[in-house]
């Protein structure tokens, strides 16, 4: 096997929504309302929903395209960003150049939790919008090319009720995932140990998606110095999937849902093996906390091999570590088009770590595209055939893409020049 | 090499303080107003100080001569615990039984950070007792058995110029570390990074002691969901010390002080490669971030191991991974009398991990004295000869030392009948 022959899934990708989402999938009588973007005197676009600036979908989030030192938490513009960011034509080529297959992609402006519908004052108008960008996952960036991505959706968590409907309706049009809170208490929201959330998990055991759970959403699960600079957040972030594996473990929320998946988006697998030898020992040696609330005759370990993927970017330890994680574990991740993506040297960077690693063939198919696609059932052959979806085929349909970073600068020069990045009714 | 040719040196271990210990280290004007110890109608030890019951000092910190069915946090008695928990002598004994050199003890009734003293509305008198503590550690329990005691004092958190004072009177009279908060602002004092503490890390640096900071002391660094049960506490502490490391070398205290040496107590070791697998990447991805505040051309893992001494009591992935982790930088602990000891085994336990993980003779002697000794700057055949310091000289001493574990109400009946564990002016 050669690094041209990896088939590289990535179950964590981001898209910058585009200001005419909504534009085919939300009823004439709502348009008027739709989250809007707006372009201020300096430049910066801007959404507004319900009179509300919302969120400026840039920065830190989509810094592909440009050299390292422009990122940072400044907000911009469409135009300036790398057109793969929000442009589905785009995106499929720069997945092209760097060998990957299929991408599924997390939220920007919509927020890992559907914040932003969330938070505005109108509930009904939020479900209209929720379920418009729903729709326009399904049945417009995913339904643009067949194969390509993963469908992930977003639950209104301010009704369980709502949420457990959302999820058959979207499950229904073939919806694999929804993204949802790592740490809910933190945000407000009942904790996962409550059994508040426990329609929700039904259904989706019932249609057999996964939760993905994106490192980030729980930043303040962690109470952090204030002098801390933003080195914490980046650094300790993977920690927190630890406190959430904690959290759905021991809650017993995956022991009451024997069908639940669930995905630590971008939470790294290197603590994993610390984490195993830790709660089987104390399970063993703690025996006097669990009388009544057994793991069944197993160890917590076990029970979490049968319900999470863990999901990484770079890991060389815990590749390393792979036996102890369980290799059918393991998800590989791209985490286009964020600061710490390997875009678009991917294969490379993932086939150096599978050496040094002392991976087998297997063991990086399992990783790279086999877990992924078993744990969300999804079929990557059914569109393309194999000997087509590997790094090699996929990077040859894309010698023309350009992928030199630019400054901020230029991709606007050039964006602009050509019509990129304006969209109707920004100004 | 055989396991009975194994030096241990554990610098993780408690001790239940005895009643008397102020009996010989506070002077007389003081002596109406030390803490005491006071049974009540239902045979509970309980302290009191400045007329405030403080603590009380068993349950789950001296469960060592228990079967696992009768730990729990409930209140107890000194008579209901092993003798060795507060008498150096019977301490001694069961180090011999279970191989060991060295130890190093932290305080219970007194807090981690001599919470005891410090809460006190008195600080004068406070100080006196905190002093009188130190005076016991280095006077009474260590000098009791020389070579057998790594010592370890409080400082006053009230007040840092006193702890800084402290910090140099108790070094100058050969006391190794200092136990201290690990995520200070947690408990509403100022972080590592507020440069608050300076002056006693200068004195900790002055007098080439270790700044000991034991798991615990942070639980409330993590936001935990209300239905959480003791589990989550017990089994994320370690994952609080990837916390403090974070605090201390993004801080960055330890690059201001070049000389500080920490000791993360009871941390575990099996998060670190992955945590230098973050931070590395971290830093040489993102560093649009370290413009000014570099870490002088090295890696932050590098300043780590400059710094920090991992400690563990049972590790397995992380001695697998010791190569990552650099094996100058891990030492091994024993834990008597809490839950997680793995006393009287210890030998057999730390054995059979070590070949597990294919560690050298080398590596075992680095790993379970060297690395500790040279830390904490403590020699351990200034009093013992080599020969006579190995798990088969000691315990050969210990033949007649009865390691069963007995219910509390059989140790009760036992001690009483023997006078153990009834203190002038208990009652």
């Amino acid at each position: 096997m050669r690094k041209e022959d990896m088939i590289l899934v990535s179950i964590d990708d981001h898209f910058i929504e585009p200001p005419d989402m909504w534009k085919n999938h939300v009823p004439a009588r709502w348009q008027g309302e739709v989250p809007r973007v707006v372009r201020n005197a300096e430049g910066v676009d801007q959404w507004v929903f319900q009179g509300q600036a919302t969120s400026t979908p840039f920065g830190m989030a989509a810094t592909v395209g440009w050299p390292s030192d422009q990122w940072g938490f400044n907000p911009g513009s469409y135009s300036e960003l790398r057109p793969g960011c929000f442009d589905v034509h785009e995106r499929v080529r720069d997945m092209n150049a760097n060998g990957v297959l299929a991408s599924l992609n997390f939220p920007t402006m919509a927020g890992w939790n559907a914040r932003t519908f969330a938070e505005g004052e109108d509930k009904e108008l939020g479900l209209v919008m929720l379920r418009g960008y729903n729709d326009w996952v399904l049945d417009e960036w995913c339904a643009a090319y067949p194969g390509r991505f993963i469908p992930l959706g977003l639950v209104p968590m301010w009704d369980v009720g709502l949420a457990a409907e959302e999820v058959h309706r979207i499950g229904r049009k073939g919806c694999r995932s929804v993204s949802f809170l790592e740490t809910p208490h933190v945000q407000g929201y009942p904790s996962f140990l409550s059994g508040y959330w426990d329609p929700m998990l039904k259904a989706l055991c019932d249609e057999d998606m996964v939760l993905s759970l994106h490192i980030g959403a729980g930043f303040d699960v962690i109470r952090r110095p204030a002098e801390a600079s933003v080195d914490h957040l980046m650094v300790l972030a993977c920690q927190i999937s630890a406190i959430t594996a904690q959290d759905l473990l021991f809650g017993p929320t995956l022991r009451r849902f024997p069908g639940l998946k669930v995905a630590l988006s971008e939470g790294g697998i290197g603590w994993i093996p610390f984490y195993f030898d830790r709660i089987d020992r104390h399970y063993s040696n703690q025996s006097w906390l669990h009388h009544e609330d057994g793991f069944g005759g197993r160890l917590p370990s076990e029970v979490f091999k049968e319900h999470i993927l863990a999901c990484y970017i770079t890991d060389p330890s815990g590749l390393e570590l792979r036996h102890r994680i369980g290799v059918e574990n393991i998800a590989w991740e791209c985490d286009y088009p964020h600061t710490d993506t390997t875009w678009p040297e991917s294969p490379e960077f993932a086939w150096k770590e599978f050496q040094d690693a002392g991976c087998t063939d297997a063991e990086i198919h399992k990783i790279t595209w086999e877990n992924a696609c078993r744990f969300y059932g999804w079929d990557p052959f059914a569109h393309t055939p194999r000997e087509q979806a590997t790094v090699g085929a996929l990077r040859a349909q894309a010698a023309d893409v350009d992928t030199t970073r630019m400054p901020k600068e230029e991709w606007r020069r050039r964006n602009e020049a050509a019509g990129i990045g304006l969209f109707e009714g920004m100004r």
